[in-house]
């Protein structure tokens, strides 16, 4: 099995890129193929490491992350984003992580890879660590900016499949992102998924507050592309903030000087900060297409690029795609 | 100038909202009425201190924070949001302020004040304070969960008249919270606003993404009241996280010790995380409407109450209604 990585997406590309392939194939024993600038590939891997487990595809192009989409993806056939998703199509890699153009990833797994049958609107699955003891998925956070309430149900039912299938819980509670607790007082939108929600056969326990969304009362959090978009970026932006004021380094001081005398809140904080920390964190799936997409942060570093590919060996070791057709014929 | 307040609306209803009244009266040398129950309330001054510039005025009746706000408001007349509105109708009281039912305030308000003429939807309008260096208004917060463009627009007309007679901000910047930068790739709503936007003689800079909210970039950031709600419960919910890992006495302690050893980004962390805690601050002005009504946090303690009535007298003394009304008849 072998995970391609686009070797040219993100702002720390191609190096940090470079590095966490090599992590993660000493860490999760995966095989990666870096795509992208052979030479410019290969001088670095002599740099960070030869492994056995990591090769290269040769991309000459590179998608900008500020051109549009659509276009870019037409236009660079030979780009790392558009070869790398076509790898997937071939059956060469099973999946395709990047920390590319969001947007020109997005276009190009629904051109190249199509949508799975029956499913109206592949969406964009963000997987958030922010309280490590309350996980939760949130879809869509950037696919669809516009929605109708039946897509919410159906990015409920693939990020269930998804909750089931990759992170082993049995029976995902749903919630249903909204401004308001009462079944019928939030935007037309929610009010109408609400009533389509209570009527599948999906574990949904109501409308989720914003307040309540890190207190772990649902393992998938439904909302449409704009929203989820939004409040991702929100919670980045605070997780920003936070790490601007505690500063890498003096927090570490602080944080072995607080350790050592018992004083374990601010070790806590710290952590939860370095969890809200997209260089490190983030990555979010795909789901919904014919192969398994991982798109990365624009921000990862070597860490965050290790935890999207193991976030993608995993989605193709469980046969995520598989599942998700499966239970698209069972539905209909 | 009176400024009333409900005090039976709120979790902490009414020992808080008497403390805090209390020290409005004393700190800003405010003339508070509190609106309830007479006996109650007597007790309650006598026992936190007696003022002359607190008064009471009786109101038998309490809504609910869970009730249906128009039914709520139709069928209590005499209570304290009601009165409290009619205080503001009759000239009596200058502002309003309420930790209650949020949605029985904006009822009230419409029924019992009216729009201002020329304002299609009042909006909530909160002002945030988590970097104070950064300070901005949202608006709306929640009380229109559908909107058309032409209603972001005149959101954005309220809010930066609030910003120039409350926060002297001369030619406020104007931000659209968007899930892109780009001029064109959000939802319908955003796009079209946009372009509505650029038309005005507002200062508009553009798209706000959602990590860019806390970077200082605009002073006021429009939005819908269901993606509004949502942000601003969002960041609510991390500051309770944050709150409960710091552990207010143990923050103290730690705080102190920093301090004592110059390391001073936990004391900056902890005040920060003390400004995001909405038991003490927090507070939106509903705009658009003939009279000053803020609503505050359900959760308001003394201090958030002290708060919210500042804000308040802050408005009835800048003439915020005047101001939206003169500017509604020259735009038209």
């Amino acid at each position: 099995m072998i995970i391609a990585i686009d070797a040219a997406g993100g702002d720390h590309a191609p190096h940090e890129v470079v590095k966490g392939a090599i992590a993660a194939t000493e860490e999760y024993g995966v095989n990666v193929a870096l795509v992208g600038r052979r030479a410019q590939l290969e001088t670095l891997i002599r740099c960070y490491g030869v492994k056995p487990s990591l090769t290269i595809i040769e991309a000459s192009q590179v998608i900008d992350c500020n051109e549009p989409p659509v276009q870019a993806v037409r236009s660079k056939p030979d780009s790392s984003i558009v070869v790398g998703t076509n790898l997937v199509r071939d059956g060469i890699a099973s999946a395709f992580v990047s920390a590319g153009n969001t947007g020109a990833v997005v276009c190009s797994a629904f051109f190249n890879l199509g949508r799975i049958e029956g499913v109206q609107r592949p969406a964009l699955c963000s997987v958030a660590h922010v309280d490590p003891a309350n996980p939760f998925l949130l879809i869509d956070v950037g696919a669809n900016v516009d929605c109708r309430p039946e897509f919410l149900v159906q990015f409920a039912q693939l990020a269930s499949f998804f909750a089931r299938g990759v992170f082993s819980i049995d029976s995902p509670r749903v919630g249903l992102l909204s401004s308001s607790e009462e079944e019928v007082d939030a935007n037309l939108l929610v009010n109408e998924s609400y009533q389509l929600l209570k009527k599948t056969n999906l574990n949904f326990v109501g409308n989720i507050g914003g307040q309540e969304i890190l207190q772990g009362k649902a393992d998938v959090i439904v909302t449409d592309g704009f929203t989820g978009n939004i409040v991702l970026k929100t919670m980045e932006g605070l997780g920003d903030m936070l790490h601007n004021l505690l500063g890498a380094e003096q927090a570490f001081g602080i944080s072995r000087y607080l350790r050592d005398t018992a004083l374990v809140h601010y070790t806590q904080l710290a952590c939860m900060v370095g969890r809200m920390d997209y260089k490190e964190y983030g990555g979010a799936c795909l789901l919904g297409v014919k192969g398994n997409i991982v798109v990365a942060h624009g921000r990862s570093q070597a860490a965050a690029i290790k935890n999207a590919i193991h976030l993608a060996h995993k989605a193709a070791q469980t046969s995520m795609v598989q599942a998700i057709r499966d239970s698209m014929y069972t539905s209909e």
